[in-house]
């Protein structure tokens, strides 16, 4: 997402260091200290205006949660929005999230998001989707045994794509939805759904979105 | 497909037995000598009244085909379609495809295909969907090495099963498409769709037909 700077975005972010980090690698290994308890820890990677993971974090006291942007002014306003919550297991992270492996410890995550992610829909341009063979090998890199990867998108070929792409990198899938908001009515609340901004805006279009949950291969060490 | 018993078909069936098969153990591991010539062998299991399979083998003479249904009077329409043909690479096969392992021997098979076969959709039946994981060793157990299975629905519930079904097994996607017939359409001729009867009638109503290939993971012998 494109936004203009916003000047009081630099401001927010250097009068917030408790609750946003600028500098990720530092905290590899050690994220617990930066939450009020140490529980399973999960990251949204293109976190945005941070609905989603506000959502989430709410829903969740027993989660700590970790949002990565890297655009300055849609992260500032993610942060003005989660302030007043006051909310001890969110954290923000400014950084280009090509970078987790360095940022997290091998392990250290159990699970991460993916939200209606750039489809870059040209093949010239497929090591740029979040779901490329070398992204997958990061998220494998710092996600426990086990760790799970929740993937949301309302782009049919990128969700294909996502399909074959963690399928041949040995990923299993959990749970599909091809059609999510149509699952969660007839779930009658047994489906947990939190949205983002885009999804409640595409959702209303009457179009499917596209959920999965994949679990990583082992790491062979 | 339920249909009333069709007298005919008994006789049909009697009368041509270089076309069709009642007892195919007989032939594991000898299939290539109910063919004109030895290549490659595909087998649909739940072949209906046979228009994707006579379609399949017309348009790939290199491939040796075989047909498997339960169900004389369907299957006796699919002979009664097939014979003016005189392909030499179709073989029908009246039996229960849930004894494929005894029909043909390990590696024999290069292809299988599964279209629009019934969803089962209660939990309970489970176990009878052609994607449960009991189905898939018997595929496995007869595919050779890097086998493929092609599975064809218009159940976005079955086909949603079969992505997690298939990956729980090992297997990996090698093509998906959630919406065939658009891309279908968008790819100019690229990319191939044989119709089933029930494929035609369904996608005219303008809903979703979803497609897969899936790798078979090795057998660990």
């Amino acid at each position: 997402m494109r936004v203009r700077n916003k000047p009081w975005a630099d401001d927010l972010i250097a009068e917030n260091p408790a609750a946003i980090v600028t500098n990720p690698a530092k905290y590899r290994g050690h994220w617990q200290d930066r939450f009020k308890q140490s529980q399973p820890l999960q990251v949204e990677i293109g976190t945005g205006k941070g609905q989603f993971l506000i959502g989430m974090a709410k829903a969740h006291p027993e989660i700590n949660f970790v949002g990565i942007e890297l655009q300055k002014s849609v992260l500032a306003a993610a942060l003005k929005t989660s302030l007043p919550e006051e909310l001890t297991n969110l954290q923000w992270v400014l950084a280009d999230g090509d970078g987790v492996e360095t940022f997290f410890e091998p392990g250290e995550v159990t699970q991460l998001y993916l939200n209606f992610s750039d489809p870059w829909p040209k093949t010239r341009h497929e090591k740029r989707r979040l779901t490329y063979k070398t992204f997958l090998a990061s998220y494998q890199a710092i996600l426990q045994k086990d760790g799970k990867i929740q993937f949301k998108t309302d782009n049919r070929h990128l969700f294909e794509y996502s399909l074959m792409s963690m399928t041949a990198f040995g990923m299993r899938l959990m749970e599909v939805s091809l059609d999510l908001h149509t699952d969660i009515e007839a779930s009658e609340g047994q489906l947990e759904n939190i949205e983002t901004e885009y999804e409640q805006k595409f959702a209303a279009k009457g179009q499917p979105i596209y959920r999965l949950v994949a679990e990583m291969p082992p790491r062979s060490e």
